[in-house]
């Protein structure tokens, strides 16, 4: 029987992150990470399969805020409004523990390729998750991607922006300025520059 | 020393997406691709790293079409207009075989999740090549990652079209087609909708 442990989880992640940040990803075990969590293996793979899904712990959980945000902005919303909407939602869920992770997270996918085609991957999850919830609102499928893509991508150059040291401004400041930048790029697609 | 192998790397493609279709990608083995190729694992492991990078063999080619064409096009072309011909340059570098191959390729990415981060790593990775050639042509940053996911987003619509079978239009019609979608779908992005 699963004894009930309190925030395995979040053990879970805190152990993987600060070992694998310690000695690299690739020496690190399972074993190891459900040792420094005070847990054991068969916890560990009770909330994930292996040692990398750990480190991407939060998909789900944001694809979730984003979608849940979606559904709940006002009808009369834009699709960019609406995708603003949802990726602040997603910047006030996170602590200074998420800041604390996303530095050493970020670290650890510039040294591993494995670890980059992983986060491309949870990039278009979180697209894709975002983009299901507009066409849900009848949101044409078309504008529904790109909107997406633009706010994932906002949220993410803001959460860069964030985790860099010395950074004072809040990361739902941080989101609402990479907004602004993309949607007045948005409107730029198509205009003539000076070179 | 090595002997010259005529067409070895493509060889080594059509070995591997016809081995992985027969018996599934997990069963294949190198050595049986090299086999299967006419070649010697040294001569597969002197093209490629592993069995998974064969199968995304044209990343480099892509992403090289694609910097290229951007690269060449009018000093007065907007944004769009400079990706728009870029993804038309590469749809044109496309043959039947190509069209053989990307079957294959679709159907073993759809039942493999290591594949399916692979592939999002490699739109990443051409997004990426793409935007530092527009970046290159002085626009800036945040609308040559948006135009640039523009392009590459098209492409790859136009390409699971193209794939599909029964269908009689040109991969360049397809991406022409997909690019218009786009560009409509991009000028919606702030525009209140119908509900």
């Amino acid at each position: 029987m699963a004894r009930w442990e309190p925030n395995a989880r979040l053990r879970l992640v805190r152990a993987a992150l600060e070992l694998c940040t310690d000695q690299g990803y690739e020496a690190t075990t399972v074993a190891e990470i459900a040792d420094r969590a005070g847990l054991t293996k068969t916890t560990f793979f009770r909330h994930f399969p292996d040692k990398r899904e750990v480190l991407f712990a939060g998909q789900d959980e944001h694809s979730r805020i984003l979608a849940e945000a979606i559904a709940a902005a006002p009808a009369e919303a834009t699709p960019i409004e609406t995708v603003a909407a949802a990726v602040v939602a997603l910047a006030v869920s996170f602590t200074d523990e998420n800041r604390a992770f996303g530095r050493m997270l970020i670290a650890l996918i510039a040294a591993n390729d494995d670890l980059k085609e992983r986060a491309a991957y949870k990039h278009a999850s979180l697209a894709q998750a975002t983009a299901e919830a507009l066409e849900a609102r009848k949101v044409p499928a078309a504008t529904a991607g790109l909107a997406a893509e633009l706010g994932v991508r906002a949220f993410h150059e803001a959460f860069a922006q964030w985790i860099e040291p010395g950074t004072e401004r809040s990361l739902v400041t941080l989101t609402n300025a990479s907004l602004d930048r993309l949607r007045t790029a948005a409107t730029m697609l198509d205009a003539s520059h000076a070179g």
